[in-house]
This record gives structure tokens, C-alpha cells and sequence, in this order.
């Protein structure tokens, strides 16, 4: 069974992310600074190069690759909890070359903004920890199954 | 022109699906259990295999494939609605596996979750129930044109 | 560093887009119809052929490309500014074909829909004026950095 938490809204911004900047490390530095402990992100734009990570559920560790080239960031959807008691963002990414070509994975620090505009939501309600998970390796929510 | 209803907010949750379920099965659990007959869910995570659909505009069929593949999910999207009276989930995904590849398509019965963070949020609001559409072939939502 | 706007959730709708629309413009048209300034757009479902945007980072300009077939939309994610004071739907949009092929980039004019689920959500505050941006050649947020 999937288990949740009831939470209600809370803060809501919209902006961007300036040019040149690490796209995980700056909104990351934005829940920090506004102190979002809990939320969502969704962006859009584009970035100069990306580096993502897959996680190999086999050897349960995470694999990063740099696509080294300007890529539009069709969606990047996150969230926002607690690890070591301190915001942290989890995002994924897809992104698209100049073909239409789609891309995606686990967004690393290492992606570079070219334009990002961002809507992140603050969450109001019990918090989430992230915590060992022995069954996958990650870190995943300490919820009660 | 586009038809649309206005809603309000209702209930929001944030939560897991446990690893080993049916992604697709576990969403509409959920909805069933805290009686969401309207709303919106949003996902990221990982998948050990993934099942989805291509609906085929000519012959009004869908056509469903497997890629049996630990995947990354970069983005799940979904809206809750009814279908025979009972809360449906409607969700497409975009997949990633370990070159960065990206894969999509209606998300089936079928796709196993490794690990699957999620945001469902209900609406209040006119009831959208799914009827069958001539001109698609699909159920969509009886609204006035 | 990033920056951004606190707003307040307003209006929020659900609906969906006729077939044979242009996906693009019936969005926009819903703006001005309801006359949303500044707000979020998701949505899900299939176009007929969608004519998608990639911004090349060294010349500074769109190129265009069609993809000429049936498509799923599996993501959808824009924002509405204005753009010389009147709304503008921003939008990048994530597709795949029959085999799972994924496509993606901004979406463009010249998309035709088949069927198309959308949530629309109004904010109320500071509104978002684009204006050119020397560093990117883009239309951008004009926002104290």
C-alpha cells in the first residue's frame, strides 16, 4: 500500500533562476533561504549542459553522465523534505536537443541554467526525513507503511 | 475553444508508493480509500519495469508495450476524474533509462515501482465523469462545449 | 541567484481542449478569456502532429521543427506572464510516439490537438512582465536580481 501525509499549502513563489547558475544548487539555496522544509518545485527553460544521474537498482548506487550540450528542459518536477534535518531537493528532469531528442534522469549538481522560470510551493504539515532505505538503498521517506 | 470548470482546492497529500506495487493500481487505490473523485496527482521515482499505452488515432485502439527496464521516472502527470462512478486515474509518464534515453506514453497496468514519490491533491467542485467520445474514440469528460 | 515572487493561489480550473485545436492558442485564449495574468498550466493527453520550438544558445534564435505524426503528450508544463501586457502561455511540452520514442521542446503554434486534459491555475500578485534580455535574447522576467 502507498502511504501519505495530509498537508496543507503554504507559501507559494514564482521566479527564475539566474543565467549561469547550478540548477539544483539554486533552488536548493532558495528552500534554504525561505526555509521551505517541505514542497514542490516544477521549472521549465533551458540549460547549457546537464548532468544526471540513474540509479542502478542492481548495484544500488547512482550513475551520473554529463549531456554536454544546450538542451531545453521540457519538464523538471521535485520535491522538497528533510535530509541530515536539512532542506533537500529531489528533482527529476526531461530535457530535449535541437532534434526533438528527449533526455531525462535524476538532476545532479553540474546542470547549468541557460533560463529556468520555477513555481515552488511550501507544504505545511508533518514533516519528512529522508532515511536509509535497506530494500532499494536510497533514501526514502521515514513514513509508517 | 477549450472548456473548462472552476474548482477549489480540496485535500493534499504527499506520500510514497511502496517498492513492488503497481504504480498505476496504487494511485487509484489511494483515490478509492480517501474518496478523491476529482484532483490532480504528480510523481517522480523509479521504475523496475514500465507498461504503457499508445493510442492509435486511426484505428481508436490503444496499443500497449512493455519496456522491461529498471527506468527512471522523470515525470509522472495525472488527473483523477470518474469513469462508470468510480474515481479513474488518468496518468502519462516520462521515463529515462541509463544512457539518459528517454521513453513516454500513457501509463498501464503493469508498471512495477522500485521507488515512487508522489503529490495528490483533490479538487471540489462539478464531478467530471468520462463518457465515450465518437469523434476520438476515447472516454472523455462530458462538459457543454 | 534565483529570485522570486511570494503570490496567492487564485482561480483554478480543469477542462479540456477540443480536438483539432491548436494547443497553443486555446490556452492563450483561455487567459484572455478569464483574463489570467500570472499562473501555472499542466496538461496531458495526444496531438496530431505538434511543431515544437528549440532555442540554439549561439545564434540566439528559435528554430522550429515539426513532427509529423501522432504523438502522446506526456508532460505539459507552461506559465502565463504578459508579454507586451497581455497574457502569454509559456509552455514546454514532452511527446512520445508509438514505439515510446520520446520528443520534447517549447511548444509551438502549429501543435494540433487530439484530445487534451488541462488544470489552469490563476495567481494573484506582483505581475510578471517579459522584456528582452541581452544576455539570453529571450523575453524574460523583468525582476530585481
Amino acid at each position: 500500500m502507498a502511504t501519505m501525509n495530509k498537508v496543507e499549502p503554504g507559501k507559494l513563489f514564482i521566479g527564475k533562476v539566474r543565467h549561469g547558475g547550478d540548477l539544483l544548487e539554486e533552488l536548493t539555496t532558495l528552500c534554504l533561504k525561505e526555509n521551505i522544509r517541505l514542497g514542490r518545485v516544477g521549472a521549465l527553460g533551458a540549460v547549457q549542459r546537464a548532468r544526471l544521474g540513474f540509479y542502478d537498482q542492481q548495484t544500488q548506487e547512482y550513475q551520473f553522465f554529463v549531456v554536454d550540450q544546450p538542451l531545453e528542459i521540457t519538464a523538471l518536477l521535485g520535491n522538497v523534505s528533510l535530509k541530515d534535518g536539512t532542506p533537500f531537493v529531489h528533482a527529476h528532469v526531461t530535457l530535449a536537443d535541437k532534434t526533438g531528442h528527449a533526455y531525462g534522469g535524476h538532476l545532479a549538481p553540474g546542470t547549468v541554467v541557460f533560463a529556468c522560470e520555477f513555481i515552488l510551493e511550501a507544504f505545511d504539515g508533518p514533516l519528512l526525513e529522508r532515511n536509509f532505505d535497506e530494500t532499494t538503498g536510497l533514501h526514502l521517506w521515514a513514513m509508517p507503511e
